[in-house]
Order: structure tokens, then C-alpha cells, then sequence
């Protein structure tokens, strides 16, 4: 947990925010796997753990802005929990050290709901993305389930946001950390794989080294040799020589701040000539996107920067042509870049998404796109000093999106589709790595890793 | 997976057992951590994979025993999906390998309900354990969430129960995989353990060898130097000098199948003599227990000879006093050993402890006990060829629960609190191994890891 103040101070300016009405802020509830007793481990939900520090089940905040009031919800251990689980600090006194020094048990907020229904106040609520926080609220306002994400509050939401959106310098501090035991991961996974080993084996190492360091990880590991496919974990599938494993990973501290980091390797202690020319096109679009980083930019504009980029590059081996930025208005770089360049950071690896998109990357006045490719662009808007970013260009050769684009000759004058052939199983390629934005400029948060192919290969020869 | 005919046999088995109305087998669902996208590993329900090998989320199973269909339900990827998480087997493909020829879209799956209900037909449904399944099935009989529970189908549980509790050699060939992964976790943990290490660290390397070796954790590792609070997992305490450490963990293949074991090492390369004079207690406990493994024992008999045997060697090191069969039947061991002496092992490391223990450890003629002790044994029922279960028996020094008894005097004929006060600090030892139960006895699953105190002595001192 951070100092009392902290956690005070993000209260009294979400109060004077939200002036009107209660906010109900909801922890979460432990989940099961195959039966109610094995559980998954513990997370708990990153606004409620923002506001409170407070990191165990089955807790909730209830803040009156109007009477300055906040009641935390929970039960204390029994004298028989304590035998089985362990003797833990009495939550009345975690509580105290978030400044929260009123705390009822957990069936007395079904009644204080009741009150503030009766008395027509509204309820501030977060959209919710678990079943059970959504069976509580729609306990509690006689709503269906599924009619419970339309009556969030969209004030609380974009309050919440703002908060978040920009980090304090200990906040700062506890992302660094994640990403250094991100980046001890990512040099496992260099100095570990060879040909023979399965992809599980290597991700394996890594979850590991996520939990000794006395968090988990951040999100699931995608460690594979099939990077195109953006959404691929890993497999049991075997290192060969010849290929690339493309390794997206990150640990989350205790405190739950998360890294998020990728790396693309030669399976061989070299890249190939091709590998290398593909490496070296994403790695320039990275480094052209991070000089970019500023606040004031507009993060679509860079993403944009990045794209174009890409399509130089991708022009110089031939394998696109026309005018650049023709080519990046047409979107026809997203043959090879269907994604976006990069998402905030925080208590979440795509820091606030359950909050909404619309709120956390975008704003009233500049919406998410539709289009394949910027509909995927999670982050659009302005940056602000304080912003935690990530900035992930990368280049995927997806021998089925590949195949539709072709047959209907789509962007015919901009991608040589001939030449492309030779380059289907090119896999995917990706860099990633962790900003703050300065008043300046941009800080590359955590102990620098190894990023150009040359340094990579010197890392796999060492081995 | 394995072969067609096994999933074709386990239905037809359902289907004669079950034989009026229609059984729903429902799969598990994505679980999200803290934002809907961000998943923890996938679990599907153990039944579903049982009757159907089929390991993805979303789907469901009807089964109409009178006519003898089986309507798998479940949608396809799409162009997209692929494009995205990569090529998959076909559903329709991978639901043929088990012998379900009949997949309909999900969405069909509520109207074919609607006509069982509409019918007055019943409708046979597995008790949830998770809040999307209670929800769905709310859906579908127009039933509270919190009532569904008690309209489970008794006799569908009883049947699965009754094939699921014996295993077949191929799923004793994959326990005993999970089994050997996890005694390779056991020797890491013994190997790599050292003054100056977190509990954490030494956690996470064993995490990663069960995801290394192509599954998961089984359920969440115990690592503890406070073994004697049964359900702490592990924490950021560091090893100290003079400790014991209680690991029990287990590795889930990637069909879901078990192990369970549990050892307690010492964190010098050797046992003091008073944590050996513990051990060899729980040892002789252990291998009067297993010696007991026959088909036709009361698994509650042999858990009450583990119990004698335990207070048998409380007696000789002066904690316990009286007659040996006299202090079990009062439950003076409990003071020592509060919890069952195992469970049976399978697809779940509790195996079907979500069908119920009323009808997994215990039968109509053989209720569960509700003493403190008892209450805890979650197998009581009769042995038989074919079952795998865990003998884990262990002593553990609570003070909380020393001071409670003692303070009450309770049963003060069989046990010298005077002489406990020395063993408030002894913490927890446990001893856990997996068997399947022969025709003519017991065998011991996965290939053999030290367990007498001069074998973890002799692993401590090579390193
Ligand atoms: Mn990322
Ligand atoms: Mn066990």
C-alpha cells in the first residue's frame, strides 16, 4: 500500500468531482475454476484498489460527496478463518491505513443501498465486466443483468479516468519496478529458448519468474512462433531453427502495477538476412514513434507517424509502393498492421479498458474510428505529462488476411501482391516497450534491454 | 483427447443410467481478471470435459436419453477470429474426435431448451459453481440465481459421480503424468530452497514447471513455513534457519487431469531433532494408512487408523496421554490434526467436489459427520478398484487453537497442554502421495520421491 494520503487525496478529488449523488465502488470476489473452493488467484479490481489500496475479497466503498462520508463494507476474519487461512491484519486496520475509518459488514449494504434507492439519490456505479458484480448491482436496482452496463455512470467514469490517466511519481516507481522483472522475463526467454523446447516451456520460465518476484503475471504470455496471429499464447509446439519467437509479456507487482514488453528472437543465434530486414523496418517505425512522444501529440497522429514508417519501409524491400502518405489514408498498411501503436499503462495492462475506450482513449470530441486498423487503436487522444504509454509497432504476415486482400486485388495500388508471396510465412514481428511522458518529452521507464538485432543476436550467442 | 470410443462409451453410460427427460452439460466460460479481455487461463467444467474431451469455452451439451441424441452446442471461429488467434481445429471437426456428429450454433441452444420445458420434459442440470452458469441456467428455467443450486439434478449427479469416482487406465496413465510433474516441482522446491528466499520465489519456480510441462497448477500452491494454517498459500516471508517448509502443490496436465503431493523440508540441510521426532510421527501415520489401502475399507476407518497412529506418537513424545481408542473417538487428535486424511484425485484435485461431498466421499446409508475433525474427511465411503485417492495426514501446532482449547481445558484426559507449550512454535508437517486403489490393494501413482526424513536430508545436503 501507498502513504494514507495517498489513497485520501484520490478520495476528496473524486468527492469533488462527482459532487452530486453516492458512489458505490465494488471490489471483487474470488473466482473459481472447477469447483467453488479452487481459485483462480486473487484480483482484485483496479479502480477499487486505486481508491482504497485495499486488496483482498468481498469488499465495497460507499463515498457520499454531498456529506463527505465513506463507508467500507467487509467482514473480519473469525477465530476459525484464522486457524485455517493464517492470522491477517483485521481489515479495520488496513482500512485505517487507507484513511477509511468507517467500516460495516458486508450484509449492512444491501439496507444502505435500499436508503439511497428510497431517497431517489443516484447511484454512481463502474460498468461491470464480471458476472457477480453484475448480479449484485442488478440485485440492487431490480434491473436485469444485462441492462446493468447502459446505467453506469458516465460522470464516475470519466472522473475515474482522469484520475488515473495521469500517474504520481510513486505510482511511477511501481510500474518501473513491473517492468524490470518484465525485462529480466524477456531475457530469460532470450538466453532460454532453443530449438527443441516447447513454447510452454519457455513461457513456463517466465510465469515463474512473474510470481518469485511477488506478483503474477500482468496478462496471459503470448510466446510464439506464430506472432501474425496477434491473439496466439503459446502451444506445445516445438522452437525450430529458421524461425522467430515473438515473446509479449509482463509481470504485475503485488501492488498489481503491470509491464507490458515484447521482444522478437531468432530461434538460431541470428536473424536471417530477411528476418533482419523485417526487424529493422519495425524497429525504425518504433524508434520514429517513440522521438514523437510529447505532451500535446495527439497519439493517433503518431500511431499514424508509426504506420508510415512502416510503409517506407515496406516500400524499400519492395513489397508496397505509392505515395506514403496516400498509402497510410488508405489503411493499406493494415495488411501488415492491423493493430494500433500502443495502449496506456497502469493498474491495467490496457490501463482502465473495462472503463471504456471511449473515455480512457478517446474523447467527446475525438471518437474511436471504425476502420479496420484505427478501430483497433486503443489510444487516440492527447497526451498529457504524467501518461504511461506503450509504444508496440510490429509487422505481421498473416497468410489468410494476405490470401482475402489479394483475391479481391484491395489496395492493388499500394501492395505489390507478387512479391509479397515470397514473405508468407514471415510470421509476425514486434517491439514493445514502456513510456512516461514528461513535461519534455518521454522516459523510457525501466533498466534498458537490448533492442537493436545486433544486440539481440549478442544476447542468443551467448548462450 | 482421448479416443472416440472412450467419450461415446462414458454417454451411452449416462444415457442408460439416465433415462427419462434431458441432461444439460454446460462448459465453462472465459473468466476475466480486471477488465473483460484480460482472462485467466481457461478451465472448463471437469464433467463436460469428461463426457466430451472438448477444452474450449462456450459450448454446451444436450443429451435426450429417451431418443438418443446428442446436440453438441457451440459457434465456429470466424475469418476474423483466425486472422486474430490463429487457425483452430473446426468445432465440427474437433466434436467428431469424440463422437458428437450434431454441433449447432449457440444461439439455437435456448430455444431447443425452451422446447424441453415447453414440453414438460425434465431438465437434468449439474449444480454451478460459477456465477455465468448459475445466470445462464436461471435464464432458462426463469428461476432467482440463488435458487438454482437446489434444482440440480440429483440423479444426474449420481450418475456422474458413479463413473468419474473409477478410473479407467488411461486416466490413470494421465494422473500419473501429472503426478510426476509434480513430484519434479517437489524436488525443485527441496533442491532450490534456502535461507534468504522468499516463499514466493521458490513458488513461482514450481508454477513454472507445471506450465512448462504443457498444463497449469492444479489448484494454488501451498508453500508455507507456516504449514500449520491449512489453507495459507505463500507469501513474501523469507526462509529462515531452524524452519520447516510444508509444499503442497500439484501440475494439471493439458487435459485437466491431477496430481496432489505434499512434503515438509527443513530449511538447514538437516531436521532438528524435535522436527524429526514430528516427521517420523506423520510418516508412521502415513504408512500405517496406505498399508490399509484395499477395495471394501471404509476410507473413514483407515483416516480413524491414521488418527490412532498419530496419537499413538503424540503419546510417546508426552503431548497426549490415555487410551489410544478412547482420545480418537473423543477427537483429541484433532487439536493436532483437524482436517480428513484425503480426497479422491482425478480431472479436479477435489475430485467432483463441486457435484457435492454428500455424494462424492459419502452415500445415502453413509452420512458426512459434522464434528470438528470429521466434518473435514471429504472421502468416508467404501474403497473400490479403480479409485484414486490422496493419504495426506500431518500434525499442526496452531497456537490460536492450543490457547482455545487450552484455556476451556479441553479434553485435558488425553492431552498435556504443560508439555505443548514447548510445540507452540513446531508449526505444520505433512505427508501427501497419490494411489489408485487394485483389485488386491494400493498403488502408488508416479515414480517414487524420497520420503523419509534421512532421503529429504540426503536431497537438502546435495545441493
Ligand atoms: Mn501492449
Ligand atoms: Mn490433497
Amino acid at each position: 500500500m501507498f502513504q494514507e494520503a495517498t489513497y485520501q487525496q484520490r478520495r476528496t478529488k473524486l468527492k469533488n468531482d462527482i459532487k452530486k449523488g453516492i458512489i458505490l465502488l465494488l471490489g471483487n470476489e474470488e473466482s473459481s475454476m472447477n469447483y467453488k473452493d479452487n481459485l483462480y488467484p486473487f484480483r482484485q479490481d483496479s479502480s477499487f484498489l486505486y481508491f482504497t489500496g485495499l486488496n483482498r475479497p468481498g469488499l465495497a466503498l460507499l463515498i457520499d460527496p454531498e456529506q463527505g462520508t465513506e463507508i467500507l463494507f467487509g467482514d473480519e476474519l473469525t477465530v476459525e478463518d484464522i486457524v485455517w487461512m493464517g492470522p491477517q491484519t483485521p481489515l479495520r486496520d488496513e482500512a485505517a491505513q487507507a484513511g477509511l475509518l468507517t467500516v460495516q459488514p458486508s450484509k449492512a449494504l444491501d439496507a444502505a443501498i435500499q436508503k439511497i434507492q428510497s431517497g431517489k439519490r443516484a447511484l454512481h456505479f463502474l460498468p461491470p465486466y464480471r458476472p457477480e458484480t453484475a448480479l449484485k448491482i442488478s440485485a440492487y436496482l431490480q434491473l436485469p443483468t444485462t441492462a446493468i452496463a447502459a446505467q453506469a455512470s458516465v460522470p464516475l467514469i470519466k472522473a475515474i479516468v482522469a484520475q488515473r490517466s495521469v500517474k504520481s511519481a510513486e505510482e511511477v516507481a511501481e510500474i518501473t519496478k513491473a517492468v524490470n522483472t518484465t525485462a529480466a522475463m524477456q531475457l530469460a526467454a532470450m538466453q532460454q529458448a532453443r530449438a527443441g523446447i516447447t513454447e510452454a516451456a519457455l513461457a513456463g520460465i517466465l510465469q515463474g519468474l512473474a510470481v518469485s518476484a511477488g506478483g503474477n503475471l500482468s496478462f496471459p504470455t503470448i510466446l510464439t512462433v506464430n506472432g501474425q496471429y496477434l491473439h496466439n499464447h503459446y502451444s506445445d509446439s516445438i522452437l525450430q531453427p529458421g524461425q522467430t519467437v515473438l515473446c509479449d509479456c509482463g509481470a504485475a507487482t503485488a501492488m498489481q502495477y503491470a509491464g507490458d514488453m515484447t521482444r522478437t528472437f531468432p530461434v538460431d543465434q541470428q536473424f536471417s538476412t530477411r528476418q533482419k530486414e523485417i526487424y529493422n523496418i519495425v524497429l525504425h517505425s518504433y524508434q520514429q514513434a517513440v522521438a514523437a512522444l510529447k505532451p500535446g501529440r495527439l497519439f493517433k497522429d503518431i500511431h499514424l507517424l508509426a504506420c508510415a514508417a512502416l510503409t517506407e519501409g515496406l516500400q524499400q524491400i519492395g513489397l508496397m509502393k505509392g505515395d506514403i502518405q496516400e498509402s497510410v489514408a488508405a489503411g493499406a498498411h493494415t495488411l501488415f498492421f492491423p493493430c494500433g501503436l500502443g495502449h496506456m499503462l497502469g493498474l491495467d495492462t490496457h490501463d482502465m479498458e473495462n472503463l471504456g475506450e471511449a473515455y480512457v482513449g478517446y474523447t467527446d470530441n475525438l471518437k474511436q474510428s471504425t476502420e479496420f486498423g484505427l478501430k483497433s487503436l486503443r489510444l487516440g487522444r492527447t497526451l498529457e505529462a504524467g501518461f504511461v504509454v506503450t509504444v508496440e509497432p510490429g509487422l505481421y504476415f498473416t497468410p489468410q488476411l494476405i490470401d482475402a486482400w489479394k483475391q479481391e486485388k484491395k489496395l492493388a495500388s499500394f501492395i505489390n501482391y507478387d512479391k509479397l508471396e515470397a514473405y508468407r510465412q514471415a510470421g509476425g514481428t514486434r517491439i514493445e516497450e514502456d513510456f512516461l511522458i514528461t513535461p519534455d518529452g518521454y522516459q523510457l521507464l525501466g533498466d534498458p534491454l537490448p533492442i537493436t538485432a545486433e544486440g539481440i543476436e549478442t544476447i542468443r550467442q551467448a548462450i
